[in-house]
């Protein structure tokens, strides 16, 4: 596991698509009217670094930490504002009260599995303490998803020097998507899930921001891909047997960025804009699965520094009566992401986490995608 | 208006479709995994009315009432539970905490266009007073949304009359849709918009229940009909020439009824699901829309009568862990509803609200919607 | 006190206090640490106006209007930011969701009786289209109480004229208190509420912003005044008889405005902590009573002009490190606004809303009331 | 650490007030108009448990862990019904969104400190899976305060075998109070906090039922006992000297217990409801204290076994029109609760987390107390 730990930046292996997987974009996967940034990914906003920590080790765990930073200096010291949408909160997300009470993140975001949420939550603020010697409250941001189908979850793969990890090896450029970090024992739609990212650069005249999204893709429903119905034309969907064995659980998680200078309430309203994206992938929102999209800006004039938290200040704000296409960018790029979730995974052999037996999660086949796809008018 | 709110139920011409214009199924647009009821209605939910006003009158008017009552009996008396999501809050929904507080509807819905709320709030207040002899406090349900580019909004056609007309004319069976009542003035995605229904059955072994929506869409995006990309397809959507007048905006109030007998926290994440529903035919939920759901359930152990108020008492509920597949059958309900508002709705032409110009909605051109629904592999 | 009370509305008596009422300060009662301005008033805060139409009519009627305008200009052009505050949501207050959402006041905010929001909404709508030409989205605020204690308030005494007149006869300087406007029929404690005002000035070193506090008292529990627990030594308090008909019932709307350039957000959390204020002087919070607080910012470093509102803008904050002094400030002003609205508070004899008998809501015996305040250690 | 851990319940010393403490209603400080239960603490509410680990070592960790057990069974398979109120969410709450989303627990409650709050939710995820072979989702509830004015929290000195230990040393009966477990390194009001209980019992006609509360008080304000302007007569309040220091924060985490068959959207309003308690005792509820309440019932016909949560279910419940006194009750039990924490305090020495400077939190003086209530009318 360590190489994917050690550099998980852009232009080592791991970033590298496996063989034979391809971004959405390959094959004819462009959903909505905007362009992506050069790497169509989060960090087109500039600033914001990811990393990941890939964790498989014997035959069971199968999971992992993924890290984005929000920019390249001290988060706890410099804070960027943020808005978080909770669409179902059945999961474990730490920080949410404090995040929605001060419109700001005091952290990194973190995502891991369900059950290494404490964990994550201890190493991250260990992280924060080691870099603020004068802290003594930490707000820890910290997502989840259960990847308990792929991953002998109870056994507590994940450590603090994972973490730590993710954390210390974020880079900006191209991120690593598919079976990696965070998504590495995921599932979505029935077929291996994985973090995927993706972004949208407005033109000009629209305010010319750029929105970026990355999450790690893993519930179900009935998977349309940019419109096309894959999922019922491959023939496997939720509830297709008219049982619901809560297959289409397991939690997303959304971290959108922006330079835009989006006051909180306006970063709230972008997160909510998330489930636009996820919707139009066919997720079914269901019960067991916690849905959650936080947004935060980069833009320098509304960076919480020291001196604005510590004074009157003055700062930028982008209007109410211009948001509009923002909201749009983000539902398109959170589409985008799920496309490049499923379209770059992997196929992942571990264990159920329930019943300890062995899993298999296959990657959805690129060929037979690709007639789908065809069939449908959509051309590569 | 005296026709369209003298008989507003099935069996006459205004609950046929005008001429030329079918639903949605008709066209081969069948979204989803469950089947419809028997009128693809909210009326599906047994107990369930709905009634129009159509309010035109000279040049300018175009607009009118719609109204949704929970049962045949007094909803002020026998209370439904009842749950509310707001997607986005640009909207004068009036109601709104007191139904968050207490879980409950006390009065039927009424949907009319936003500068017209204080009337209907005025007008469904008199009507429960009427009779409730010993009512003091009455929490009108009045959603609302913007018909200002059809509808001289700023002439305050609608009346308590026709607030009154609608709830004593509601009936079960078919609904008239398209440019009928509420959405008698509205626009979808650049066409004509307007009321649209439809239900869903889920299987017996999910449950069994019925869940169905109805709304009046007026607002934009990127259309899509069930995963067809409608809009890029004919050539006319938000954004596309980079400017943002606004066209987005508008508002769309979903009601969602079920006879399954859920709390009215249960029934709040139901609501929640109906922004699925709308994203999927792809709604860009600008700032300038409110969008709004509220669901309630029929289910008599669940209904808040009298005695049930007045002690404690024993209640029946269909729990989180079943829930799924009623949250995916409201969604496919909305969406469904959306795409019978555009196929069954008729061009209207009015005045612009701010400018007073001559204005025209034109309904979308069913036949060019079958070339791109055929392009796409859709069979009627 | 005279000078304060010579011209707070109209000319008229109306706004004297009435013979042997005075304010709580005149009593020894001055809760809190921080100083009222100079008219301790919610006009204390620069440009904020406050109207009142009291409405007596008849054996039956006993209601009102109070206006609360935020500035002298035109509230729909230059908009305030707001926070809102839902502590118990049992209520009608009109426009709740897109001063949530959008974060701001596009209207003055108007108090009237709860089965007369639909009209004051009408009239507070027709208003604004009236000063606005091209307005053709009106977010009305309207918050209500339930006078029916002593208001035959199926009657529906109040008019567009009365909302009219409290609007435009709105003045800064001294308010009146007690029986007048929207408190003219409110209960509070059992004894007669209505129209209190309060208001703090911070020292220098925590800012110097000044905070003020408007409500009209409708609610029960067991009244303390600064502490002394006057309720139990009069002998009066809910739930004495171990009973519970409603009696706390009723409703207060607490309005509070600010010269700090405060975001929407912190607005929310200074709303919020008008609940300490309610709470000490003994507020039940009862089931049916719905307590709300809206609070605004009058600073011109925050005012969402149509520039701001169409351009990216540079505002000013205040952040939330420096906050908290507010929030005792408003915690403060809200309890001296309780207090004065009973002992400015004069007997009404009116009908009962619901049993149409007669009914008279007692002022507080201020002898009674100096008496046992002197018991506990409190003088003049 | 080992004899409050090993046995915390009522006959042991931990339990006894330490020498010359005594509880508030020894004082004479009994508010509100309810009686309290056999032990005046929330274990009151029958099945509920209580216990706590104190962690004093060396010279600057001081602090702890207190559990709280919603009844004696397994609490992951037989859920209560929950309800969670934010007043001011600057905390570290895990599981928030959770317990919005289901209405429900599904473990223990554990309060801890802030930067321990990763490591408790670790050992009570552990604690759980150990009970519940095929649990792979758990949402660990904790709350928190920032006891860093005594305790050296950047330390870390709480361990996973403090959570166990707490745990399962939980019991009935009277509670430990003051200077233990997660009150053990606190201040409240400037002087020494801690832990507080009590409870109060309706009486039958307004239903019967028991409400308990506990927490740990750790912020400031201008304290208020009973009424009794205390902080002011001792000379010790929040701002006197104009400056802010912060010195108001640090966080209050309520707990709120009932056997009423409540909803859990009653049992939020009821933990909405803590805040009127705490507002009684002067709380500033400033920007840096996270102050939370959550409230579950007991009440077997609401509890959510496996066979509830997996079927169509009868449950009970207490109406939105009968729960105004268990309002009320709440209100009062959390205004005792922190009294007791102040009054059975006991001195702690230890070292400020952010300077590592030796600091002292002094517990109030019980005689410079009783006279103050005796200038003020109140009697032991």
């Amino acid at each position: 596991m360590a190489p994917e730990a050690t550099d998980p930046g852009a232009v080592d292996p791991a970033a590298m698509p496996a063989r034979g997987r391809v971004r959405a974009r390959a094959l004819g996967l462009a959903p909505g009217i905007f362009l992506p940034g050069a790497h169509n990914a989060i960090t087109d906003v500039a600033g914001v670094r990811v990393g990941h920590a890939t964790v498989i080790e014997g035959e069971g765990t199968r999971t992992g930490v993924t890290a984005i930073l929000p920019h390249a200096g001290n988060p706890y010291a410099d804070r960027v504002p943020a808005g978080l949408s909770v669409i179902n909160g059945y999961g474990k997300l730490a920080g949410a009260t404090q995040v929605a009470e001060l419109g700001e993140l005091e952290t990194p975001i973190v995502l891991t599995n369900t059950l290494a949420v404490g964990r994550a939550v201890e190493a991250l603020v260990d992280w924060t303490l080691a870099r603020n010697a004068e802290a003594v409250s930490v707000n820890a941001l910290v997502g989840e998803t259960n990847d308990g189908r792929l991953n002998d979850i109870r056994a507590r793969g994940v450590t603090a020097a994972h973490v730590h990890a993710a954390l210390d090896g974020a880079t900006d450029g191209a991120v690593a998507e598919g079976s990696v970090g965070a998504g590495t024992g995921t599932m979505a739609f029935g077929w291996k899930g994985g973090i995927g990212t993706s972004s949208r650069v407005l033109p000009p005249a629209l305010g010319g921001w750029t929105i970026g999204a990355i999450l790690q893709a893993n519930y179900g429903g009935v998977l349309a891909m940019d419109g096309v119905p894959v999922g019922r034309e491959l023939g496997r969907w939720y509830l297709r047997e008219h049982t619901d064995r809560g297959d289409a659980d397991g939690s997303v998680m959304v971290v959108i960025a922006t330079d835009a200078p989006l006051s909180d309430r306006n970063l709230g309203r972008v997160a909510t804009r998330a489930m636009a994206g996820l919707a139009r992938t066919g997720a079914a929102f269901s019960d067991g699965s916690g849905d959650y999209a936080i947004a935060f800006s980069t833009h320098p004039g509304v960076r919480r520094t020291a001196e604005r938290r510590a004074h009157q200040a003055i700062i930028a704000d982008w209007p109410n009566d211009r948001i509009s296409p923002i909201f749009v960018a983000a539902a398109e790029a959170v589409e985008e992401a799920v496309l490049n979730a499923l379209t770059m995974a992997t196929t992942i052999t571990g264990r159920d986490g329930r019943s300890g037996r062995r899993a298999t999660g296959h990657a959805i086949d690129l060929d037979a995608l690709r007639g789908v796809l065809a069939q449908h008018g959509r051309r590569a």
